[in-house]
């Protein structure tokens, strides 16, 4: 398939390298960041434009609106309407922003972190598909299919779910190991220590649940040792507040059962 | 070496089992839970005592506390006094509970979200050593090295430290998985659709910070998205009031740099 991006970022770059890989055929990148538009266009080997003028049209093309959340709409209002496949990578926002001017659109959720200078797994990502008609549907599945096995066709509220759902699973976790690599730190010790424990516990959700899983003094309900924590953290009060509400919700999830 | 198990949970279960694996001989197995004692005592094919009455006076022997934090003062109470080597497994509590009574007294601290019935990898184990003296600073050092390639020497203070940090990335971090679970099934979705990114948020700090790994609507300060996911939590005030106080923490985090 012939394929335009627009957007220089992560999921653009990362999309874009996966789709070349799988034989597809990069037009152009279109970013008003210069810099990272041109870079990617260089990395793509393809043209690179910063307007929308420039834009080559093709109604062979699929286009691929890989910006931030809240630039899609303004993306869709400067497009030209065409009966090309038009989609969104995003899994906050809905179809209904392409809906209105274009036909044939759809959405096309890759359900992983990513970021520009790091290979991912693209074979394992999940990639939540979303489209206007048939039509696009096959198309967009034939795409998902060339780069991964782990498909799901998904409304967009069931997506909106899902990225809350994985801002939990990855964007608080991520923070949390943040915040642990702190309290280390300041007492001089190194973050190795703990990295064969975010490694098992992560590994551990694979076969068991997370419920199954949970160990430490909170569900164990071991006031002694929470009080220990509680005052290690006396003078940082945000980490404090985290602490008791997480030990909460913990020993609550765990008491009702 | 020879080793006399106090405790018949989690730790007390993985550490006769990796010990007896390194060569050394497991003599008995101390445990007010008859049920989980005996259980432990034939998986280590060694014997069962219910009471410390029971328990086999040996000078060679050491003498693994491997106990809930809440009653390992009072085990070193019950124990007579001894020359032999006496530990305890702890990572909040202080080698102080054991030296008063105990000259040749330690701690031995595997950093591992540890249950009975899911094997880990022992050797990749950070253990955390303490110890009264150098003798049985010697001692604790030789068994680390017969199970794991990953010792550090920590004093009491150094490892509740690590013990809070570890809380953070674990104990929380497998809560956090639960909660995106919830969201999930509330919706009739699969959690398998989370463990791609599950194992790929643990992996990436392996090979970077987590600061420089993290992503989302929080870190970008995405207050429609925030809006959007707080709406969907509106009926959950636990969840609401976490994703409110993690995002906050996340933005200013990033915001700071």
């Amino acid at each position: 398939m012939n394929i335009s991006i627009i957007g220089s970022g992560n999921v653009a770059t990362q999309l874009g390298k996966a789709f070349q890989k799988a034989g597809h055929t990069i037009i152009q990148v279109i970013s008003r960041n210069e810099k990272t538009g041109k870079e990617l266009a260089t990395k793509l080997k393809c043209i690179y434009s910063a307007t929308y003028n420039g834009l080559k049209k093709n109604d062979n093309t699929i286009f691929l609106i890989a910006v931030k959340d809240a630039q899609i709409a303004e993306v869709a209002n400067a497009l030209n309407k065409t009966n090309s496949f038009v989609m969104h990578t995003s899994g906050s926002v809905g179809i209904e922003v392409l809906k209105t001017k274009f036909k044939n659109c759809g959405v096309f959720y890759p359900l992983q972190t990513i970021k520009k200078n790091r290979s991912i797994n693209i074979k394992n990502v999940p990639v939540c598909v979303e489209a206007s008609n048939l039509k696009t549907e096959q198309t967009l599945l034939q795409l998902a299919q060339s780069i991964t096995t782990n498909i799901y066709f998904l409304n967009s509220e069931q997506r909106l779910y899902i990225h809350l759902a994985a801002v939990f699973a990855n964007n608080f976790t991520n923070h949390l190991y943040l915040l642990a690599e702190q309290i280390l730190k300041q007492n001089h010790l190194p973050f190795d220590l703990l990295k064969p424990l975010i490694e098992q516990t992560a590994k551990n959700v694979s076969a068991a649940s997370p419920f199954e899983m949970q160990t430490g003094p909170a569900m164990r309900n071991d006031k002694i040792t929470i009080e220990k924590h509680l005052k290690l953290l006396t003078n940082e009060k945000e980490l404090h507040q985290l602490y008791k509400l997480l030990t909460d919700s913990i020993y609550k999830s765990h008491k009702k059962q």
